[in-house]
């Protein structure tokens, strides 16, 4: 199943975000991978600077993503890359990034 | 490779938007995958009502695109979704939905 998800980014945390990003730590990608997360891309649109990123998962994804927020280096990760985001105004109670509902596929 | 793009909806027009989307024309269809676009998706996040489409791709995406929008059925198409479509403040020129930038991709 692919998700995706949106949040913002504060403009003057644009160019730090995309240098993380060009080198996300080793140890943060094993946690993705380890969880099941696979095809997973992060996509920027400038100057409105929303973030949109989308992944494959199987199985409970819920589960998952509370495995990899549990790994020390992704706490440190989020540490970095929060401070930079701007979660959208209407979100889900518990939410960072907002996920959003799939309206179309087609293989 | 993997392209996302994004675009606004009109909040009157959200309801019709996903039920155009719930059955897309067989014609839209062929069109698409006989122009080599593949797993493709639009998500839509409420109340924003923002979508985001992301697809794969391989070769000149650009010459592809111009030859789905050829298509008659893809004309009549977007006589439909184009009026519920509110297109990004600041886009580049000739586009309708606007392309993203890829931060980070990992398999």
């Amino acid at each position: 199943m692919r998700y995706a998800m949106v949040i913002g980014l504060h403009a003057d945390k644009v160019e730090h975000y995309k240098e993380l990003h060009a080198a996300v730590w080793p140890d943060v990608l094993r946690a993705i991978r380890q969880n099941g997360v696979r095809d997973f891309s992060i996509f920027l649109k400038e100057p409105e600077n929303l973030l949109f990123g989308t992944f494959l998962h199987e199985g409970d994804y819920t589960e998952a993503a509370r495995r990899i927020d549990a790994e020390p280096a992704v706490q440190r990760w989020y540490q970095l890359t929060e401070p930079c985001q701007k979660p959208m105004p209407h979100r889900a109670e518990g939410e960072w990034w907002s996920f959003m509902d799939c309206v179309f596929h087609t293989e």
